[in-house]
């Protein structure tokens, strides 16, 4: 399947992981380099990355060798998935043009494996689509809410880093199920974009609430069923003390803890035993064999506009690092994403 | 039903709630007294007490209106589980000489409406084990194990206060299961009782050890599939460590932090999380349509030979508020009951 062989010409651009952050990562962590990009061997694919998703797991992966996944070692490329268009491909299924989605790493243009490579199917989504309301971000919040915690209709659902990646998508499938749906987020802006565009029935500022237990009291009068977590620590521990009976809470993230000098401890796992409630954690690779289940069930949800989806979108390859720092910071709304190229039409 | 009728000569000694108590409860917060036994009404049956549970629970009740029960309020009898046998009834289904399990209270004669006794089984055991192992406390261990904690065999299990009512149970169900079982529990003695009469795989003695976790990571050097926590606080967070990949925490008792002063903060949901972990508080009540397949089950391994009991034995209904202060100081070794009468053969 040789197409044109543009591989000679390209340049790929390449971000090195150069330091281990003891805090919050950035440009400093970083090394740029530029090689000509590799010639695909047979089964290769050539790719120009379109978008990178930034995502919380990046932080473990920058580790040494520990977390779910081996730690990236310094000065190779740093790991991380994104959406990409075939430029040439030596593998059977695969042809220039066609979008994939794979752990492209950071660059402008990957040689991968094609069996390292899923097409996305255009049927479901735009490849803006598949970066976001398709993406694993969706997905996680698909089988956290349906499958560890349980989502009834008419649940009180509390989520928190409502305007995350994760979150943003979390409160919406939870209003579409019926639910009665809280957010929390940081700041005025992010608390509209929970109430106005995701329309949560309730939005929490918890940099405007100095007793953000209080404020969940307030926006969850009747308690909580189903309290799907971004962040741990003293937002968790806040969460707890509004649990409904036989409430199920989801540990998808703890973002507030990833660079907390030192853990937080929880005090109110008491309530979590009287309310007779189940905590949970899960990482959404194993519902591999699911995926199509959820992308078929959000795809139908996009379509018929119930769901919307905001990225964050930081232009250019050397953007990158500082959006992890962003991340980290709190200061994306929406899915936060890097724009590696523009969807021009391709010549086939 | 009308048998012989001495309920007009039967004194029933009473222990009635005086105070609230703000820790460790003990004789201080009760009274006694002594009234006539109540002469039964149609459908009420006279009792003799023989036995009474002594259990955490307890001590929730003599708050004030909360918990997951109200609160017993000051000058009434305390409220407590246990055995009797029937003196005289005025109830269909009963007759002088049956054993009955009741909600008693601490009162040597109490006359209880009929709807609220179950007549004991005794071709599942004798009165003594109904209130072992086939009181609730084991019902609770059967239950917490296997729907809460998803037990299956090879299961590496971690039970604390093995040598308590519950954890004594919980230790022996999940070595006929095929588990490999390690038992935390205070001081040589009850270490010995849970690894030579429990047969557990290893003991741990939390009083003898300067770092809890190390200790846990000796006896289970391959980590933890369930925990089955009777304690909380420090000895959950240490728990914590050790768990292993889909690991299930049973949230049964938290009786270290019943008197704690300022709540526990458990510093390690990280490692639940990380596991893809699930932790799970449950009450006993909630199973009340399945206590005979636990009975069942139980009672056939109190036949075989497999499953021990050890009852921790006071004497005398005034002996039933120490005991109340040495469940708390971890002082009983097994299930701790009060006696109030043998069981003498009745006069039928």
């Amino acid at each position: 399947m040789l197409n044109s062989a543009p591989g000679d010409s390209l340049v790929n651009h390449r971000l090195l992981l150069a330091a281990r952050p003891s805090a919050i990562p950035g440009p400093e962590h970083f090394t740029a380099d530029s090689l000509p990009a590799r010639v695909p061997g047979a089964g290769d694919v050539l790719l120009e990355s379109l978008y990178l998703s930034i995502d919380p797991a990046m932080r473990s992966w920058m580790r040494d060798g520990t977390g779910y996944q081996q730690g990236i070692p310094i000065g190779e490329v740093m790991r991380g998935g994104g959406i990409a268009r075939v430029l040439q491909s030596r593998a059977d299924g695969f042809a220039a043009g066609d979008l994939v989605q794979a752990r492209l790493g950071w660059q402008t243009h990957p040689t991968i494996a094609a069996r390292y490579l899923q097409k996305l199917d255009l049927g479901l989504g735009t490849a803006e689509d598949w970066i976001g309301p398709l993406g694993l971000s969706a997905v996680t919040a698909y089988f956290g809410l349906r499958d560890i915690g349980g989502m009834r209709p008419n649940d009180r659902v509390l989520v928190s880093a409502a305007a995350g990646g994760v979150g943003q998508i979390a409160v919406q499938i939870a209003r579409i199920e019926g639910c009665r749906v809280a957010g929390i987020a940081g700041g005025p802006q992010k608390c509209a974009f929970v109430r106005d565009e995701l329309r949560a029935h309730a939005a929490i500022d918890y940099k405007a609430e100095p007793n953000l237990s209080a404020a969940i009291g307030r926006a969850c009068p009747d308690g909580v069923d189903l309290y799907f977590d971004n962040v741990g620590g003293a937002t968790l521990d806040a969460a707890l003390e509004h649990l409904r009976q036989g409430a199920r809470v989801v540990l998808c993230g703890r973002i507030s803890q990833t660079h907390a000098e030192e853990a937080y401890g929880v005090r109110n796992l008491g309530r979590l035993a009287a309310a007779r409630g189940r905590m949970q954690g899960f990482l959404v690779f194993n519902y591999h064999d699911r995926y199509d289940e959820a992308r078929t069930w959000l795809a139908a949800r996009r379509r018929d506009g119930s769901l919307q989806q905001r990225l964050h979108v930081l232009d250019g390859l050397d953007q990158a690092p500082r959006g992890l720092g962003m991340l980290f910071r709190g200061e994306n709304t929406g899915k936060l994403v890097v724009r590696l190229a523009t969807l021009a039409p391709t010549h086939s």
